[in-house]
């Protein structure tokens, strides 16, 4: 029960904008001019695929050692199609969300095929936002008001 | 199926740190010493708690707007428990992510209280990155080898 908690912070700042600490960083999201932003940030959504992009790396990393590959270089992009229907309100069958997920990791190592596969297979079970995106979790979301001057 | 594809591509930096692209903007992403990084920006579910509150933003505004509330000043924050073992590949029984996530809303509005209940229900429902979250999503990893000089 005593895991470590991961926290983040934000204010909006425009119906599509948000600045969010996180420890002592600070990061800003926002939307394009097409999804309703000014566009002076990555989206929300690419926050979420760049956040899998950096677990992937770590774990990666970490399976390899434990496997004892070297890798040399190591490229990984992810995406995915979102219909922004329901997001809009509009009528839809499509989900809100991405309705699936990919991700492209690009190697340079001596590893064969069949450790390769082992590794990738351990990655994906040991990333802690794959298992997110993979995986159902429960979500709780409270309201307060904030009375501001 | 001509949904929008929202995509990002990374390039490893170090074991723990990966530099991202999404459309014209870079991203940074790293562990504290801790989590063995070098602690230069957010971490990964950083990264993942921040995208969900960014969404959060956009969605709440979309929905103030289609109910008729006025949201005068809105701060959003995330969390959760995530135990690292399955992540270092120790012995465990829980899951590699997040157990559970909570959101917390402060909002300042005049609406009541059961439209600020109508509000927040239709956000969750309406946003993707809560989508992806609370439910399942398929994803498949392609590995490809990377050669380089």
């Amino acid at each position: 029960m005593a895991h470590p908690v991961f926290s983040v912070s934000g204010r909006s700042e425009t119906p599509a904008r948000v600045r969010v600490k996180a420890r002592g960083f600070e990061l800003v999201i926002d939307e394009p001019a097409d999804l309703g932003g000014e566009d002076t940030a990555p989206n929300p959504v690419e926050y979420v695929l760049a956040g899998w992009v950096g677990c992937v790396n770590v774990v990666a990393h970490l399976v390899a050692r434990d496997l004892g590959i070297e890798i040399r270089n190591l490229e990984i992009s992810a995406q995915g199609p979102l219909n922004p229907d329901r997001l809009f309100g509009k009528p839809t069958g499509d989900r809100a969300g991405f309705r699936e997920l990919q991700l492209d990791v690009s190697v340079d190592s001596d590893a064969d095929e069949e450790t390769l596969r082992t590794w990738i297979d351990q990655v994906e079970a040991r990333c802690p936002v794959s298992d997110n995106l993979v995986q159902q979790t429960p979500t709780r979301i409270h309201v307060r008001r904030l009375t501001t001057a």
